[in-house]
């Protein structure tokens, strides 16, 4: 039924049939925060641009202040204090001290500044200084920080606080970013009903295209949902071949295995080239997923168990999105200890939740075995494991690498 | 000048002193990823709602297929099949098989499903099971995920992609959230100028505000920036006085240290009863920091240097947000291995950025002794470690743990 991919296999294809979107927009800075940078930064200036004092203190000349201690204090003149936010224009000369306050310009002439707890004022015209500073002390140069002509962030950064922080300092106040990828999700199957009806017999509420669309969310992109449609290939034509012009990426989820489905296949072949790129992986869970590539767009047709199409998205949705945002969505990975036999068929990867729990200061991992259409599991996990095809699984007390979920 | 507090003195402050805003709104549940829950959501249904297959296979009495395999397989007699989304209303007697897609509801009489793939299908009426099935495989039953009466979710809980999923499985199509609280960032102080403006002389752009205002983002506030004032006690008090009534929180940024200044404090303590609680943190980088509640509003007076106050703000603009949200941020907190010596003093609590390398398996802290004033650090650091007051630091190739920054 199948022709049957590994996971790298799956991974490979899916890097090498699809690119980057070079689509950008700019956006003021205070709108950046999660969105990806298009260019590379390189300052076009030095950071700080003045030699700046990062204590409140005294500006000196590091050697007037050798050989002082609390016994024997050495004190200096005090000449013009500096003032913040304005450039001192006189100069230091041996033996004189000078006020400063955190962030204040050096005065031409110091190279050091003495804290203020490291001194003692009599208010006779001198500081006593009670401490030797070395030159540099307490000042970050012109240029310490950032570089005239340094690269400061590279192309397809996802933008954190702190990155903000260094695109405001070298005051880029509108910054190029990648336009977010637009992603439809459309339900298909004729048990789906929309989660404010009530379920009748056997039909089920649209659960995974919540569980996706909340994903896509977090992955920064513009996702929306299409609704539900019936198992009857002529509508899912209609419905794909209206919507694919306008989004990246479309992901198929159904309360059963879209993926398993023939028709799904037969839709996606007639719809454009190349068709059905994947059909089936190796893969525990989620073996009967579909990728797609239409009319240059991608195409994810997941599994229907809850547990399986989180799992499926966030490894090669994930991919998918890494490859068309040119940009990597980075895992946290840390290490836990099993706390059970984790038994595995070798011949493919398999995804086993957990929930971690810290027992003096070790932490643990216990491994969910639900039954697969489990949605009450995956909110329970922390993370997974994972387990190559090439092993048997883990014995109990081993140390894995569980990568959390957010 | 300072009544320095200990770190776990002052959030201890923070959490008798503020208590949990009870203002909620209803978002629909595609719109409340990452929102916090404000009530206790307990289950009015079992989930499933009927005995379901998890795989695409045959229902059967499982004693029936006791004995059989691959060389020896049994044969079953066909009968109606199950459809998706139809409640079954034929009864499966002894020695009967019913083909059952993924998600079929289990007939009357079933109470397992053997696996396509174990089966074998002449077209004659039977089907030969190779493989024998326990009662209750590949069946979730009716409640085995979700029973009536069961808390799937707690109040307070930060929503992910898994517990929207639960959610839409309920049919909670709207959900009462908090409302986001609502932080203004006021930058304060002479040299500051906006991150479009060109500094002159020893002027700063104002870097800090739209690092707080993206960390305040990524921890789901409503945050917005009112502008920059001068060293004015009687602007800023005005300015205050005006915006008190409409926000939760007020962050004060500056260039240099707003918490030092003794205008701030005078103006804190004049608007409003109990004014300043803390006015000085045994911590490094950040002793400056200032923690004021007038009017009920949380005041937050941050360092001047970007690492000081972003990394005040991750820690006690952290607590004041969870204090009043009534909701945990999670910090992830990894094991690695330091590369060197951390020395730190006695007294104070001490956070040093690090970037993480991970090197044939292991994880090493490369931890970033940069001046503390710098903006290039924040942006290279992957977390921290942090150094407790009772302390003298680490030992190179000590375990240490890092928190990671996001």
């Amino acid at each position: 039924m199948f022709n049957v991919k590994s996971v790298q296999e799956t991974l490979d294809i899916i890097r090498s049939e699809f690119q980057v979107l070079q689509r950008t927009e700019i956006l003021p800075l205070e709108a950046c925060f999660g969105h990806i940078l298009a260019d590379e930064i390189i300052s076009d200036q030095n950071i700080p641009t003045f030699n700046r004092s990062s204590m409140d203190g005294y500006a000196v000349r590091a050697k007037d202040t050798f050989g002082s201690s609390d016994s024997m204090s050495v004190p200096l003149k005090l000449i013009e204090e500096v003032v913040m936010g304005i450039q001192p224009l006189f100069k230091l000369e041996a033996n004189q001290a000078s006020y400063i306050p955190t962030g204040g310009e050096l005065p031409p002439g110091a190279n050091s500044v003495v804290m203020i707890e490291y001194t003692e004022d009599y208010h006779d015209g001198s500081i006593f200084i009670q401490k030797p500073v070395a030159p540099g002390n307490n000042v970050i140069f012109c240029g310490d920080d950032v570089k005239v002509n340094q690269v400061v962030l590279s192309a397809g950064t996802t933008l954190r606080s702190q990155d903000i922080g260094i695109l405001a300092a070298l005051g880029i106040a509108n910054v190029k970013v990648r336009t977010p990828l637009v992603m439809a999700v459309v339900s298909t199957g004729d048990e789906i009903v929309e989660i404010s009806d009530h379920p009748f017999g056997s039909q089920v509420r649209d659960v995974n295209a919540y569980v996706i669309l909340a994903e896509a969310k977090r992955m920064g992109l513009n996702a929306y949902r299409v609704g539900i449609l019936p198992d009857d290939e002529e509508r899912i034509f209609a419905k794909l071949d209206e919507i694919l012009d306008k989004v990246d990426i479309v992901v198929l989820s159904g309360g059963s295995s879209v993926g398993v489905k023939d028709n799904s296949v037969d839709v996606l072949n007639r719809l454009g080239k190349p068709g059905v790129l994947v059909h089936g992986i190796a893969i525990k869970p989620g073996k009967p997923t579909l990728i797609a590539k239409v009319r240059g767009k991608a195409i994810l047709g997941l599994p229907g168990h809850p547990a399986s199409a989180f799992t499926i998205f966030c490894i090669f949705g994930k991919a998918l999105i890494e490859t068309l945002n040119g940009s990597q969505i980075p895992d946290t990975i840390i290490k836990a200890k099993l706390r059970t036999n984790v038994p595995s068929n070798q011949g493919r990867e398999e995804y086993v939740p957990v929930t971690l729990e810290n027992i003096k200061g070790i932490l643990y991992a216990n491994p969910l075995f639900g039954k697969s259409g489990m949605i009450s599991l995956l909110s329970l996990a922390d993370g997974y494991i994972r387990i190559t095809r090439e092993s048997e699984g883990f014995d109990n007390e081993s140390w894995v690498d569980v990568t959390l979920y957010r």
